[in-house]
């Protein structure tokens, strides 16, 4: 299928990302920019090799968490920059799993930074740039109806399986997995699948040993350079998926 | 027992109200205050009646939800400002249950004023003035160890009891009930158990035919004379209320 796939028209612009058409209606094509953002893409700046990085670390955690039965929209990986995805209709929330108070946690009720948490905390954010994003209960989600009690139902199901296994795959790296954002989407028969991407800028990570973060948050605050950063994550997560591919 | 029960000490200052502690230890003292504020109680302003206004509504409404199965913290009113209620250990939560569209859901999701839902919508806010009271999810109560999921469970069964008679009660005064912040408590042996306050100052309420504000809406935002308001709402509710009571 994939042999004759060509790129078509640009579907949407994302932070990092770009998604195309491709002459196979149920496939995309997706470019992973050299480019980082903050404070919702008001602060933009082009970063060497973090498309490349971003796309290989996505890559290999969507085989991770396929061989481990969480099914994604992820096909394969084209070239350095390029992901081929099953086209889904993405549902506008994110899902929040957070092992750890950080970030807006941590700002909005005053918790200690990294205090764990017994049980994962979830979260959903209704994807609006008009709106910012707002934080959303299941309640308003059926209100607006952004989503079916189902659907809201199988996607906290999958992300607390994702976290499971992404705590294990960091874990393997000597890193912990303060919190991550997830997108999902709806196949044409009305399944929930895992789709977007998992990378260190969708990831809050902190090295076991250094306490450094391994995240945008090096980007966010200025803390280092993150290409070096990113790069550490991807020769860690190599090490673990080749010796986990046997 | 109430015969012999004598005011002793100040536990807590509320916006509109103070409780005190009684010679009987299960036993409330709460005084409803002739004053109004807004902006979490930046703006205070002293507002004849509205204390005696406040109570004496509370207590009509608290004694209809006793008599149709909800249980709560009342006892008997006093005085002109002075209710008896049980003493419970209030779980810090604000629930807020909205039919429509109003206030912060409103500015926050940009849906039309008064926009009703097909069901009704259920929010919680973390009681806490040093954090502003923030919005607050299922899964941030667990973790923060707020109220363990059973306490969860049985306020929003309650809220949605307490929402379908004050629906009742107010559509027969001819005023639509948009929405209405409740809080509860937990008995001695852990019971759940409505308490706090039911009143213009806590729901928000719209006239059937003129479709003005009957709330405290009309103090926020300089609508009119807010003792004349609530001395309406008080006046159709007695109506209702002494019919129903045959």
């Amino acid at each position: 299928m994939t042999a004759a796939i060509e790129k078509g028209d640009l579907l949407y612009t994302g932070k990092a990302k770009e998604m195309y058409t491709t002459n196979d209606p149920a496939v995309l094509w997706v470019d992973y920019l050299d480019q980082a953002t903050a404070l919702n893409g008001k602060r933009k700046v082009a970063i060497d090799q973090k498309g490349l990085l971003n796309n290989r670390i996505s890559s290999l955690i969507f085989q991770d968490l396929a061989r481990h039965g969480i099914p994604n929209h992820f096909i394969k990986q084209l070239s350095d920059h390029v992901q081929l995805v099953k086209r889904v209709k993405m549902i506008p929330l994110e899902t929040v799993v957070r092992n750890a108070a950080s970030g807006s946690f941590e700002r909005k009720f005053a918790v200690p930074h990294l205090t764990k948490f017994t049980q994962p905390v979830l979260e959903f954010f209704y994807k609006s740039d008009a709106l910012d994003d707002p934080f959303i209960n299941d309640s308003q989600v059926a209100a607006l109806q952004v989503a079916d009690q189902a659907t809201v139902a199988e996607m906290k199901r999958q992300a607390l399986l994702v976290n499971d296994r992404l705590k294990t795959i960091f874990a393997e790296m000597g890193v912990q997995l303060v919190d991550f954002k997830i997108e999902f989407g709806l196949t044409a028969d009305g399944q929930v699948v895992l789709a977007d991407e998992i990378s260190p800028d969708s990831c809050r990570l902190v090295d076991n040993q250094t306490h450094q973060s391994l995240d945008k948050d090096v980007f966010r605050k200025n803390l280092g350079d993150l290409t070096t950063v990113y790069q550490e994550v991807l020769q860690r997560l190599a090490t673990v998926e080749e010796g986990g591919q046997h």
